[in-house]
Order: C-alpha cells, then sequence, then structure tokens
C-alpha cells in the first residue's frame, strides 16, 4: 500500500489536528527507521494508521474488546489506552491488514511491552516526540531519541509512568513491564 | 510466642543497628495495628521477624530462591529485594513458625504485592515509616499514614517507585501491581 492509499483510508477517521499529528508522527518515524534500519515502508505504514481507532466512541471501543482475543484488563484502566489495540484489531478486520509487526506496533503505541520490536520501537517514540508535543522533560526524551533509540523509548516511558503517578492514576502492567525491559536493554546497549 | 522469646531469636541473625531498626518498625507497627484493627500480637511477631534474612550471604539467598518455591523472576532483580522472601522460607524451616499471615507479611515487606492484607500494610508502612528513617518525602508518607492505612502505603509505594527510577533501576512487578492496587483502594476510601 503507498503513502497516498494509506492517509486517503486514516483521514475520514481522525479530525484535522489529529491527521496532522499523523503526519508529524509519520515524518519523525521515517526518521527514526532510517537512523537505526528498521523497514521504512512498514514504519510509514503503522505511523499513519497508529491513530486509526481514535475517535471511536468508548462504548463501542468496550464491546470490541468484550468480544475479541484483547486482553480483558484493558476495560480496568484508563480508556485512553483502548484506542491501540481496538485500532489493530480494526485494521485487520476493515481493512483487510495483515501484517503482524504493524498491527503489533499500532496495538501497542500508547503501553510499550514487554519485548518490544524496533518498529514497536520507533511508533512509540515518534509519537511521543513528534514536533507538536509539548510538556515537561520532553527536550531530553528527544535527544536521547536520535543518541539511542532504546534510550529514548526508556526515557519517554519512565516520563509517562512518572506522569501518571503525579495524577495518581493506575498504571498498565504492560507500561511498567516495557520500563523495566528497556531498563536492562538500555543499560548494556 | 511472647515478644521476649522472639526478640532472642532474631537477634543473633542482625547488627546492632538493624536490631534496633526492628524494635522501632515493632513500636511503629504496633500503633498502626491497634489504629487500624489488626492482630497486635501477630504484627509485634511479624515486625520482630521482618528482617530475620537479612544478613544471609547474597549467594545463600540465591541458592533457596533456586532450590524452594520462591518465585524465580527474584533472581532478575536486585538482592535487596531477596531477604523477605527468604526470611518467610527460613522462618517456617529454622524455627517453625506456622502462621501464613505472618510469613506473608515478612515475604512482602519490601515490595507489597497486588492484594496486601492489612497486617502487610502494617509491616511494609512500619518498616518505611519508623522514626529512625531519613529520606525525601518521608513526612508526608509519615502523616499519611496515620490518617489512613491505604494513603500510607499507597504513598509509600509511590515514593518507592519514583526512588527506584530515578536511580534507573528496574522495579519489580509486585511493587507495580501493589501500587495499582493501593491506587484504587485508596481512591475508593
Amino acid at each position: 500500500m503507498e503513502r497516498n492509499e494509506a492517509l486517503a483510508l486514516v483521514k475520514p477517521h481522525l479530525k484535522q489536528e489529529r491527521y496532522e499529528h499523523t503526519i508529524r508522527v509519520m515524518e519523525t518515524a521515517i526518521q527514526l527507521a532510517e537512523m537505526y534500519g528498521v523497514d521504512v515502508h512498514k514504519t510509514e505504514l503503522a505511523a499513519i494508521f497508529h491513530d486509526y481507532a481514535k475517535y471511536r466512541p468508548v462504548e463501542e471501543m468496550k464491546r470490541w474488546i468484550q468480544s475479541s482475543y484483547l486482553p480483558k484488563d484493558l476495560l480496568h484502566y484508563h480508556h485512553e489506552l483502548w484506542h491501540g489495540p481496538v485500532g489493530a484489531l480494526l485494521l485487520e478486520r476493515e481493512l483487510g491488514i495483515e501484517d503482524q509487526e504493524l498491527l503489533e506496533a499500532v496495538h501497542y503505541h500508547t503501553t510499550g511491552r514487554t519485548h518490544m520490536t524496533d518498529l514497536d520501537k520507533v511508533i512509540f517514540l515518534a509519537d511521543y516526540i513528534e514536533p507538536g508535543r509539548k510538556f515537561p522533560g520532553l527536550e531530553q526524551v528527544r535527544e536521547a531519541a536520535w543518541e539511542d533509540l532504546n534510550k529514548g523509548c526508556w526515557m519517554a516511558s519512565k516520563n509517562t509512568i512518572s506522569f501518571l503517578m503525579s495524577k495518581n492514576q493506575p498504571i498498565y502492567p504492560e507500561t511498567f513491564y516495557a520500563y523495566n525491559a528497556l531498563t536492562k536493554q538500555y543499560k548494556r546497549s
């Protein structure tokens, strides 16, 4: 699938500002993929599709989680976490996308997971650092992202956990597992 | 078992400063138990025994973990986490202590766990706030401890995670699970 075809498929599902975010994630992800030797075309498509389910109603996402293979424990955490897993499911069901690596990168783009692939890492990090983002600590993550892929992801996951704890929010287990795995990978690298 | 008998059993296993810490944990834990309606005598014994294995050599603790029912994933985390689980095992094997609630409170006193009993919480928190401790954020945890048992434990677990992340350390899963469970319990209480 070519870039323009993918963009045309995703555009009707996004608000204008989210579409612009998607373009920035795509551009950032492609740069990271080129730097770290990840399949650029697959990265491009995963980035274009990463927020495919962002605007599905919460009740619809809940039904998809309840009625599918998706992990039920998602229902005990904030619905902000649901659009990744539901997006991966709907990209397969609605658009016939079958590339498992791409679908998994979409699934885990918000939380990360224990065994992140390089494609997972590029999408997770591009979504975090794309030039439209603004929040405390982001500049250090941006610098780290171009220095070492594991370090960038590790700092992003650390910031995410600190942010959620400062808001007294529970933290989805995969987010913790990602932090632990990235801590070990970064220390080894 | 009476207090003096328990203290006499534990003393040879501790350095003087750790024995004094144990006495302070006991006194703090008894006050918490009285306040929150937890069995005071069981609390007293659990506090006295909580650091029973603190000075076992790392290699010995490793062998106990490898050769027993203890979770093997402990071996992938800092050995500072091992004395609780190994202590619970050795209290049963060496001293014949059979009270499972007491043994579990010793087991989980450093990490916490998903479903903490009130006894677990009292030992975990007393160990954190006893008057000899000094570190950033401790005063707020102390205040919370006398206000609400869940709030005190939740703040202690949050501080622990922040501290470990600031040291770039991986975090044992039960520590995360405790934070998540306590977040929900504290919000409900």
